[in-house]
């Protein structure tokens, strides 16, 4: 076997083409086998804003669901940062939106772990419970995190002992399919301040209602809808308590980084497939390659190379800091969402710039909705909004880094904590 | 009355803020009128990708289809290419789809008035009756340049005189109302070289088909659709001539730049149309705009002002010389194409960048379909396609002109030229 | 004649071609006859921080020097910024650093205009008095706005009805042959608030002393001296009245516009020089310009095309404005001073793009201080750095005027209030 | 002791913070004790372009010379890319002339260190020869590559079995200290065709010149000289053989690669030095910084970032495939310089937007030559024009890459197969 050959099957990690650990090779088999399927459908689910069901029922037969549930649970256990994203990348290649949503549980699964490994006797139970049934592909869990314009979503005592949930949240991706809600929710004890929870809602809770409302400029079979809930009963083993508004503390940077990082394996995928349409399409007239396709396509793939290699270095860090487990926690938190952050403004740049150039090279033939560029153009920009953090807040907290500048950086907290923001 | 008011409405021409004759005066108002029925329908046309067919039927009523029609052949005689942007720009403010629909027309009677004053006899015969059904709204004459990749859209003589149109014709907008088509096609003599000609055919043609077959990207209600000529009759006088392929004359440049710079005007509306959207955003959050938000406002309103004076500038180059009627020609034509061409690299660049911004300011709300901003990102990129130049092109004629490179600059003759280009 | 080239020599007044009083032509076409002078002297001048003092004795023989003196006062007349900028402009390809000195004394014959033309009686008598001089060339005026950090320049009350001034500026151009200063000092009346005031100082005060302590990164020959004052007696009557230091009136752009928008001028020369040699370094190799040169090539001329566009707008808006002399002036200085903005960060942004362009077309040959680029790459950076406004001064301002947000405009009060500033 | 603070010093390789190997560690140390000591001179050095001469005694001393000979014959074995770009980058931050000087030692050492280990038996003995010489710090060996235009330097025989070299070489850095140059010469056997060869010749060798004519924009103090060779003999045991200019093997690509790769650290080193001393700067007035400085802020930071990772991870893959040594060589080769080019092509830009930025932070102080960020604006430039490749070189290759395009990637060879290339 050629040296060379096998060296290039070990790339630098930082490039994102190849996993680090076994659980990730497998992962990334799995997800491989699956991607014709995903894009036989990928552009007529575009079009029609269809969430792909049957991708999902397949991916929870084999296991994909459970890629992030320990071994222990049931699951695959893949518990790298890198490795989650690279199986990421290879599906947004195909299709963005459908590795919108897979994140979705990925990132739940982590998150969880950490509840199951590390958190109070009441989350252990829950997050077995939740994990133990995402490995079977029984379950799939959302986030829903961003309240509706009109609304606080808020939790209520009962007055037995356990809680009632109202309001509506919006942008939950995967909704679709999603047999579980973790929402978050606001809470105040009797003249105590404003407290954030995590209730965890079954999709069969009376008074819950999944509405079909998502028409995206972009990523538009993500699953990407409204819930709303109407006193819904929760019970009081199925909250997670995250404190008072005003309390402040990085440590919590830590777990937000590694439930949003991987979404950097998106955005590479994306622009990865951009870059792909775009030198097939000038390769066919090589010869003869005007200077400004010549010049666009060294600029694409200089710029390709970039993102990824900021993306994997910045999955990297998370995933050696993510080991480290006493400290200085705040500062680790810090540290975590500053690497994250960086790279996130840089894939937002560059993967803008590479998609639009790539329009560029193939020209007007690129402008309809059925080719595959314009669905690129629409899902890359995606990323701009996705928390934590937006733009604005990500100029406030690396700024405030760099010039010791201190704020609260939760951004769970302080979004909850400002007025319904307006439209 | 103050001063600095009146003056305000003397702003300097280059801003593309007032028109600069009275006959544009008259356009602008006419269309301000139609613009509340315009902006009522856009977000619907946008979403279904239907044309606007009544708003066009209101501007055959006002006059307005007649715009660029001569006094005397009963239009409203607007001759300033400033005045046909600005009216552009106001219309795309509202909906950039109809505005790209209504260049067609405009285009088609500067140029038609062109061929009226100065053509052959055949030629001023042709263009009178044409022109004179714009005027009363009774003839919407689209341009059919762009040949399908399937094909090469022929001329051929009918053995009596007259001829046959074949062929098959992409990216025609405003075709779902045009009563006829100016179509470019190519014939050969016996032995002769290939030559360009304009054959002028009547919707009502045997074997002319107009497709629905329109789903952009963006610009969706521009009614941009395919045309399939089968052996369709065109009557000796109704074929403008256009000359060899090879053979490469700069006057033509002046045509072409006439033809099409008004576009500029488009893409200045919509960004504007971003701007006022992300401002008025921002603005509700005044006090407490963040660092990125003002720092993004204020790149916002730079690149629009150089946006607007960059495009103005051009515009009014181009009023300039059209009125040049001797001299050295060739010159004249590469001049307005330099200015229409640094104008056009300068539009599509700083135009993306600004509707970027915007949805950057204002948040992930602007990610679905039915926030105008969504309609903005997607109408904006249409501007990097349109001819003549695309991007590449655009830097072989402007780099060829600087370093004194000789080349065919006519791109209706170089494409036709060339084999059909990959899809 | 050739009515193509009459046209070309009435090309549109934005891009900075021809001037558009008989007055601007004068100044164009005695600044055009010393263009050889400057030229031979400039290189030397930029590797010894050396100022041109020949040149401007020249300038004072040939009336240059009270170009923007009224012509009742003996000076040339060029009231229209315009045709300032694009004397500046002329001069800057050739020698930035002796248009950014020359500059110096146009902006305060402009400024001096007004003071004479609608200032109070002391204020017209002194104005008059420089006006004179600078017309005959007899006295160069400098504008000392800056403090040095290690001081508050101060104005006091000497106890007989006159004053006496102490401290020290930086950054004064023109210096080594000014014969007056034109000072901004703080005062303070008893119990009252901290207030501006321009005292006017002769070269020849006791207690004056020019420091010889230039070395900058570019703009090495515009004398860029500081000034210091130790105990200088300044008469009653020369001392111009600027008011509190918390009193805003934006009225006051107006003339904060009209002071420093010709600037813009000196950066398109820059560009333009830079540009010129890059054309010409790549024309040599031309049939063979790589792909990279020619979209570099391309992108550098619609760049400088939006440059000038970009700057001879606004400086078309302030020409405009600055005749209306009632109505609002608070908005008339902002509208002023927001089209100035707008210009200034896209000059800046471009100015730079296209000189750094410049050397990547040139290559390794232009990476030496004997290379006219090398001095251009240093130049151009001079811009960022003038006042109203740097760049964070200028985004708060414009992302203020969009945003409705009411802040205090006037950069001279606003810095003065200020501690000194940290280096 | 605190386990982040362990994992502190154990962050991603790609982010060029610590060391891969213990030689590397001891190298970064060496260098580190030295930093003071090159600091006190950076500031005089650059303005006199005085090459620090006493910093290379010291660094000869300490047996950083020798860092990246093997410790078989009795250098420090530095022999990953990764730690001797981390070493440049450290001592860049400090002074990047010297930087670039000593990285003219580092890659000399690299490449003979290949020439020892797998050259023909006179190569082996050549290089043995120097770099023993160059591990006690006795030798300090220049590349000399660029022909200066007015000739081309040839190699000829002398008739008895050995040759004499003519010609004249530019832009060779270290050349000051310099006891011997590696020279691209060109020779023709009879009726052969021209060939490539490498004759090393002792700065004592009769007819040979250094020239003291530096006066760079930047990298003032890297002694950066032309070197004249009159008929100076060369032995025939000192010339290495590099066979015909238009034989191309792209396996030449890797040493390529080697000899230049590492630079990426200095300028990482140039803009992590601007950037803290932005950050210091802004950090002064950090409770009011400004909406446009924190913006500026973050985006350094961002970019600074992306800058290091993109290089280190292409330095990764450079160490990863340079240890790679059967099967497809020329692929490897084409390999190593595409991650070196997409990095390079990343960094300069990058580069340069991070380091003026910077300056706008800091404001008008930094624009004197005294200040260091004016230092470190003319230093960033030179990165451009760093062979290999050029801006426009680089176009060329990386897109011939992409669209499967055949040319000639080696420079050297491409170079010298052309004729004088124009001023």
């Amino acid at each position: 076997m050629d040296m060379l050959e096998k060296t290039g099957s070990q790339s630098s990690p930082a490039l994102l083409r190849e996993p680090v650990t076994d659980e990730g090779h497998g992962l990334v088999e799995l997800i491989g086998a699956r991607l014709p399927e995903v894009a036989a459908g990928a552009a007529d689910n575009d079009r029609d804003a269809r969430f792909p069901v049957d991708v999902f029922t397949s991916f929870g037969k084999d296991g994909v669901l459970g890629a992030t549930v320990p071994k222990e649970l049931g699951g695959l256990g893949v518990d790298r940062l890198h490795d989650v994203a690279l199986g990421l990348l290879n599906l947004a290649k195909v299709d963005a939106s459908t590795a919108l949503a897979l994140h979705v549980q990925f990132s739940r699964g982590l998150t969880l772990t950490y509840e199951w490994r590390y958190g109070t006797p009441q989350a252990q139970a829950l997050a077995e419970r939740l994990l133990r049934g995402m490995a079977t592909g029984d379950r799939l869990v959302c986030g829903a995190v961003k309240d509706h314009p009109s609304t606080v979503t808020t939790l209520t005592p009962d007055g037995h002992g356990d809680w009632v949930l109202s309001g509506r949240k919006t942008l939950v991706s995967m909704a679709p399919v999603a047999t579980d809600f973790f929402v978050y929710a606001q809470w105040r004890a009797e003249d105590g301040p404003i407290q954030l929870a995590a209730p965890v809602v079954s999709r069969e809770a009376p008074g819950l209602d999944v509405l079909d409302n998502w028409d995206g400029l972009g990523m538009r079979a993500s699953g990407t809808l409204d819930v709303v809930f109407r006193d819904c009963p929760v019970a009081a083993g199925d909250v997670l308590v995250r404190g008072p508004l005003d309390a402040a503390d990085d440590a919590a940077l830590a777990g937000q980084t590694v439930s949003s990082i991987t979404m950097l394996g998106i955005y590479a995928g994306i622009a990865e497939a951009a870059r792909d349409i775009a030198v097939r399409s000038a390769g066919k007239r090589a010869a003869g390659a005007s200077a400004g396709v010549r010049t666009l396509v060294a600029e694409i793939d200089a710029r390709l190379f970039a993102l990824r290699a900021t993306a994997g270095t910045a999955l990297g860090e998370a995933d050696l800091l993510s080991t480290v487990l006493f400290g200085d926690l705040a500062e680790r938190g810090r540290r975590m969402m500053r690497a994250f952050q960086y790279a996130k403004l840089t894939v937002n740049e560059l993967g803008l710039k590479i998609v639009n150039d790539c329009l560029t090279v193939v020209g007007g033939s690129s402008y309809v909705n059925a080719h595959p560029l314009s669905r690129l153009y629409r899902d890359i920009r995606a990323g701009w909004f996705m928390q934590p953090y937006t733009y604005p807040d990500g100029v406030d907290f690396l700024s405030a880094q760099a010039l010791g500048i201190t704020q609260h950086n939760d951004y769970m907290k302080t979004r909850a904590a400002q007025a319904p923001a307006p439209r």
